[in-house]
């Protein structure tokens, strides 16, 4: 038996021992610790990792002393033993939860604003492009990545993965039509897979990627299914499901930056029903003793997110719908997929950064969360492979995650709809009321100019933000009835802040 | 007795005669004449126009001599005659009808394509700024244009009228809050109208500004009720309406470029009801014997636009329901308020130029046809006094209307939807087989490249239009399944037309 003694706070210990390699080692034997300090007790399945190594991985959430039992058929003897866990180091905040009903936070308080990208295999490239991928990430303002364990058969996403899931020996089926959406390739027939039989390599390496976005202080958004396959894993049967999402489950769970995304475009996996769907929700709720988010994104149709197992909303549509689907779910809204910059034949995936830039404002100034994606025809598509960024909205997506990251902490709840103007306001009601925070979004309205009236006790400082251009300039400061003159262009928002009670303001400033 | 002895076809014949002043001549006493020639025969209301002189004005859709005998308790006196109507002057088409269904041709069969604008009391400014609306007008790419009889009183629209519809006297109410979308000015009281007794010189202004129009190949959509009001015109009763109405129609009906807009906004006018609406409809059926084009135009809810009365759909809303509207009315789609270019604070009037022109394109490639405004702040607003342009829009509306006169005639019908890309092809199934014609447009959207197959039979030449930048660049002649090339911009458009069959083509080029 092998082990650290000693790990942080929310990092991964890992205990292996040397187990039987007969028979099938991925379903005859099994391995199984329980966990426990003064804080907490819990008992994980552990996996089979090849050349005859058994291991289980444990995420602790308290400092102190642990101590661990490891049961099971994988060997003959029985072990034990302690290890110490440390303060968390800096920027490890512990893996991100839902918090007060549309928003997130990590563990330990801090808040957590999602700010989400999708390159569907961008771990299944050459160690060159997933380190330049890494790179543009840093540089990024990107703290969460959609991406699948199964490689992707589709228009300008066909490559063979670098290696594969599964024991066995794939056909050549490269021969994807890059102008035809609906091609994913040749077809599933002459592949030849032992789907009992898992490559643990494949799985170390998505490990090794996992932490290195970890590294970053990124979110992986694990997708566990998807219906893009000329491999035939979107088409295995029951028992085939059950052990990879076990098996997924046990490797994965003690990363504290992973989410599970069930599926992308669940609705297109034509091989699989709600029953399904409902049944693999309840293997990774047993299997995650941590209950990492879950959720499960459409294509077209909604899933039924009020499912109590679903943690967040993760939802493929333009954002107007926000502020109704948070109502109507009660749940964090993600808009995982609004559409791409880029300029591929395809509707999803040729929009300007301009219209990608005022969909986020759109979602973020109706209480949700945008997302990112990038489709410039090429060699890679971020999209799809990862490496370098071209486009102009990831510049725009960092300034107005600047903007929120400065807004009292929390998350924002929208207040009132106009045709031309939305408005939010600190989630959070005393936040709300200390700060008098109002963000206003005018989209592609362009008014010359706009009368306020927030209250008659306060000072207010006003701020107008060219979303676009990354300006911000202040305006002046107002108490009462006040009028802001706008640009008249296009994507400007205005940020209004109590600077003063006018109680204080009159004190100073006001012949006594 | 006066009278023209000769008019030509579809112009105004009018005959004047002196008859009673004593008690109150415009409902005490009436005038009627009958028009007959070999080809038609009409019954027609005249009207009193101030000074002991009754009118009777009659538009002949024939050529040939005409008589006429007038009727009535005006006078004590009989009169007829004759007149002889000659053939149309070069630019007279006649009055706009439907035709196929979803479009417009004039009487004389001259297709017509409704470019409208909207300048809501225009015609009761200055004479300086009148003879400005008409020069603008006329290099312009507008050929219709919406515009009220009564004063309208409303935000950036609040000047008193030049003079008033009635015999009395006004309050002075100039105090409308130009910040203020729902201030109408200082409500009726205080006027002091005889809504029995018209000031002739009003209508004949207005008539006058008709005529000028009628030169300049303009279609006056006229507006006979509207909710924008401070004088009590919008709250006559019952008799009070009737009587305007019938006045109107005798006064107007016949300048053949006239249309009937029986309100804008109809359902922001609290003081009526859909039974009045029918009833005035019933009015100008019986009262206007030409038909001119009847439509009553909606602030947010639609009148009933399947009712016999109505020739065609005027709507406000974005023009993305083209087709539907089409399906569901089966008469043309007017889109008369898309929301106007300018930069006031109310959402209805503050897009960018690009914006406006993406719906006209919109609403074309829909099978429908857009409508212009412009509200930039400034002392006169395009939408409420006409004046000069000061947008980017009407170039662009220009070289659509271009595109649009250059397609086989008839008008266009949609052929295809995609996320991405709206095709229309001729109306007229001959014209559509003949020409190949297919008007493609992608909006937003900016795919790089598109493959297309038209049929095998024939070669396309491809057109790819830049609709904001203005220019028409010839791809290539293509047959079969063809790529085209296209520049990742947004507002772009494609044209594809037959220039050969492929067996005139191979008779011509392909070795014997």
């Amino acid at each position: 038996m092998k082990y650290t003694k000693s790990v942080e706070k929310w990092g991964v210990f890992e205990l292996s021992c040397e187990g039987s390699s007969s028979g099938n080692p991925f379903t005859d034997h099994h391995i199984t610790a329980t966990f426990e300090s003064g804080h907490e007790r819990k008992t994980v399945a552990g996996f089979y990792d090849g050349d005859g190594v058994y291991k289980v991985r444990f995420m602790p959430s308290h400092e102190g002393i642990y101590h661990f039992n490891v049961t099971g058929n994988f060997s003959g003897e029985s072990y034990c033993g302690e290890f110490t866990v440390t303060p968390p180091a800096p920027g490890n905040h512990g893996p991100v939860g839902v918090c007060r009903t549309f928003h997130f936070a990590y563990a330990d308080g801090t808040p957590y604003y999602p700010f989400g990208t999708t390159c569907y295999v961008w771990e299944l490239q050459s160690d060159e492009l997933i380190s330049q991928t890494l790179h543009t990430l840093k540089r990024s303002p990107f703290n969460k990545i959609r991406f699948c364990v199964f490689p992707k058969s589709y228009c300008y996403n066909s490559r063979e993965p670098r290696s594969y899931p599964y024991e066995g020996t794939p056909v050549d089926g490269k021969s994807v039509n890059e102008d035809n959406v609906w091609d994913f390739g040749p077809g599933s027939e002459g592949n030849n897979w032992d789907f009992s039989r898992f490559n643990p390599e494949y799985f170390r390496h998505i490990e090794k990627c996992i932490l290195e976005l970890q590294q970053l202080g990124t979110e992986a958004d694990i997708i566990l299914f998807h219906p893009y396959d000329r491999w035939g894993f979107s088409t295995m049967n029951k028992e085939q499901n059950e052990l990879y999402l076990q098996y997924v489950a046990s490797r994965f769970s003690a990363y504290r930056n992973i989410w599970w995304s069930f599926a992308n475009e669940y609705d297109f996996i034509g091989s699989k029903t709600e029953a399904d769907w409902e049944r693999f929700a309840e293997i990774i709720c047993e299997s995650d003793p941590y209950h990492h988010l879950r959720s499960i994104h459409n294509g077209v149709k909604f899933y039924d997110h009020s499912r109590p197992w679903i943690t967040h909303c993760s939802i493929q549509r333009s954002p107007e719908g926000t502020t109704d689907w948070r109502g109507q779910y009660g749940k964090p809204i993600v808009l995982d997929e609004m559409q791409y910059e880029g300029n591929i034949p395809f509707a999803w995936g040729n929009i300007s950064a301009q219209e990608l830039v005022r969909r986020h404002w759109e979602a973020l100034c109706r209480g949700g969360y945008g997302g990112h994606g990038e489709t410039y025809v090429g060699e890679n598509l971020w999209w799809a492979h990862g490496g370098e960024l071209k486009g102009e909205s990831p510049a725009r997506i960092a300034f107005m995650r600047q903007i929120l990251e400065a807004a009292p902490a929390g998350g924002l709840k929208p207040k009132a709809m106009e045709w031309d103007e939305i408005c939010v306001v600190p989630e959070d009601e005393t936040a709300e009321k200390e700060s008098g925070y109002h963000l206003f979004y005018y989209g592609i309205h362009r008014p010359a100019f706009r009368w306020y009236h927030i209250d008659d006790e306060n000072r207010y400082s006003v701020e107008v933000i060219d979303t676009w251009n990354m300006t911000i300039t202040k305006i002046g400061e107002f108490a009462g009835r006040f009028r802001v003159d706008l640009p008249g262009r296009e994507y400007m928002a205005l940020r209004v802040k109590k600077c003063d009670s006018l109680f204080e303001f009159c004190k100073r400033n006001c012949p006594a």
